[in-house]
């Protein structure tokens, strides 16, 4: 057997996540290392922590991330959040609402769901019903943008359904932070969490997550521990605290990189690379339906940074995706569910989302589908 | 505030790791994304695996990586292999042994310690009357390298104690794997675990673990799930099994850089590794007492990975640590516990693992030593 040789393609990634990395980012990430307390890594995250403020818009002192996937995130979230026999409302309308039910499942709440098929947002009347119909709620969760799907929620006016009950709101926007517009402090959001690799274009492996000081009293009075002491919110906390001591060892070269993606961030300015992802957006649409495409979900509720688009008929799904990205290097992904084999879930995130590859998508479908569509 | 400038240091690290990167390690780490499931990942991480199994001296199939530091490894391996109510014997001689009792405390197992004093190992003996004294034992647990003390653990002998009883041995190597002899199948340890930062000098983010065949039968038979969704061995084993499939995002920049730190393990040869890090430990000890330093642990008991030396009569530890570091920019940590203040754990792990540094180090203390010892 031929030895192996690390040569990793280069592709325009149009997938879910991870997007491509910037080699301003790349070149952070190699970096020497440094101890997990030395002084210019402490001085860094601290850089970092008031990064992530701006990033979700937050006060919040507890801004940190988390060593691991944004499913460590959400597990963390989870997992601290919840006491056996709480009261929880998990609003599942994708796989990753799913995910949070069947951490749920094990965090042993008393659990309640809000559902909304695949492609449509949760019904803020709906869960106005199951919040009104049960004496307390603990904590209520929805997924931003659901990347199974390219559904984006009005994460504000569920917030203010959710206000009256005084329960806690868990956000997941581990496909939108950075790219679709998201106001912890000011939608009044408890606890947001997302992923280093999709909208930020930072390499995977950190997952900046935000408490409020009112989730931080809840995790602060627990009777019990969390399940987890690696994803322990007060045990990590004693790393970004003032004066900070040894949890666990930093991810310092992952933590350069999504230093050097956060500098791209605030150099665009937020509100800017909310704008670009849109318009960009909106130039998919108009040339995928151009070749054919159905746009899975109505245009109000449409997730910029990923949009599911059903084939023309006559395509065989997964040999032309495969070609895609063997032949031409652009990445999409398949649908979940019951879009398996019949649609694509495009993204744009970050650096991802440049309108040369929404062209150069557009040209080689053009190429591909010809004398193939019905 | 003038805008900060991510320049990390170049510092010898000669801590308890993170330890140098070597360039063509970061250079590796820096190679553009590619999709989770692309298939030049999917391929890579088959590499690793492989080369995963060579560095434990192991052909069980359930080797893998872990996305998390050493400690989510850790809580990885106990939460998998404990049920409620199992019966447990953790093994505690040091912060990290201690580390496992607190997770084996949530995990709401049947616990018994056996204990030996800071700087000295497990003895054998006391393990073999503890499982004497329990109808059945389920797991068995103890740190080969207590990075806390500069121990090793005979985990051989060891292995041969637990036996007759049955139970699982589950051992810990984040400080020790790739730097001093460790034989998982022939020693008959089942399960272990270890980081990407220590021996191996690639980036921290990604730990490898390993677990024979009766681990994972007894995981398959589990009554209730792992607590953690995130740490789960079968959710995560999908991800590795033949037809993988998304659990996580892989880290793909630090698994880039794992292969490339596997791939210097295998140019020189793990046993060759082994030898030059106790040749260079043995370099450590003498230079260090020839400057007054005592070694904590006695001679046949020390990890040449980590090296605890009580410093000569009237040094002042911290401020004499921080000028090393600030001024010279080498690193070395604290003594935990007892030793706090009184001595130094001084790391030869990996890339860092070089005579020069070594000389270096006992050059600028000859200097810094000058008229301040008794």
């Amino acid at each position: 057997m031929p030895k192996f040789q690390l040569a990793p393609p280069q592709r325009i990634l149009l997938g879910p996540g991870p997007s491509e990395v910037p080699r301003r980012v790349l070149n952070a990430g190699s970096l020497p290392a440094v101890g997990y307390l030395d002084p210019s890594f402490i001085e860094l995250m601290k850089v970092v922590q008031e990064q992530l403020r701006e990033m979700f818009l937050t006060e919040n002192r507890y801004t940190l991330t988390i060593t691991g996937a944004g499913t460590a995130a959400m597990e963390c979230a989870i997992d601290n959040l919840c006491e056996p026999g709480d009261t929880v409302v998990c609003c599942v309308h994708g796989f990753f609402g799913d995910r949070m039910r069947q951490m749920y499942e094990r965090a042993k709440v008393d659990l309640h769901l809000v559902t909304a098929p695949w492609g449509e947002p949760i019904d803020p009347e709906n869960l106005k019903k199951t919040l009104d119909s049960l004496d307390k709620v603990d904590l209520v969760s929805v997924v931003h943008g659901e990347t199974s799907t390219g559904v984006v929620q009005d994460v504000k006016t569920l917030a203010e359904v959710v206000k009256p009950s005084g329960a806690l709101l868990l956000v997941d926007t581990v496909a939108s932070m950075g790219g679709v517009e998201f106001r912890t402090d000011e939608w009044g959001v408890d606890v947001v969490y997302t992923g280093s690799q999709k909208c930020l274009s930072a390499p995977p492996g950190l997952s900046p997550i935000t408490f409020s000081d009112r989730a931080v009293e809840k995790i602060k009075n627990r009777k019990t521990p969390p399940k987890s002491w690696y994803l322990d919110l007060m045990l990590n906390w004693k790393y970004w605290d003032d004066n900070p001591g040894y949890h666990h060892t930093g991810s310092i070269q992952t933590m350069y990189a999504l230093h050097e993606a956060l500098n791209l961030l605030q150099e665009e300015g937020l509100e800017n690379r909310w704008a670009r992802t849109k318009e960009t957006a909106e130039l998919l649409y108009q040339k995928l339906e151009n070749l054919g495409f159905k746009m899975l979900v109505a245009p109000e509720h449409r997730l910029p940074t990923l949009t599911t688009a059903i084939l023309p008929e006559g395509v065989d799904e997964a040999p032309m995706r495969k070609k895609l990205l063997t032949q031409y290097n652009i990445e999409v992904a398949g649908g979940l569910g019951d879009l398996a084999g019949k649609a694509w879930r495009v993204g744009l995130m970050g650096h991802s989302c440049r309108k040369e590859s929404v062209h150069e998508l557009h040209r080689v479908l053009s190429e591909l589908l010809k004398g193939v569509t019905v």
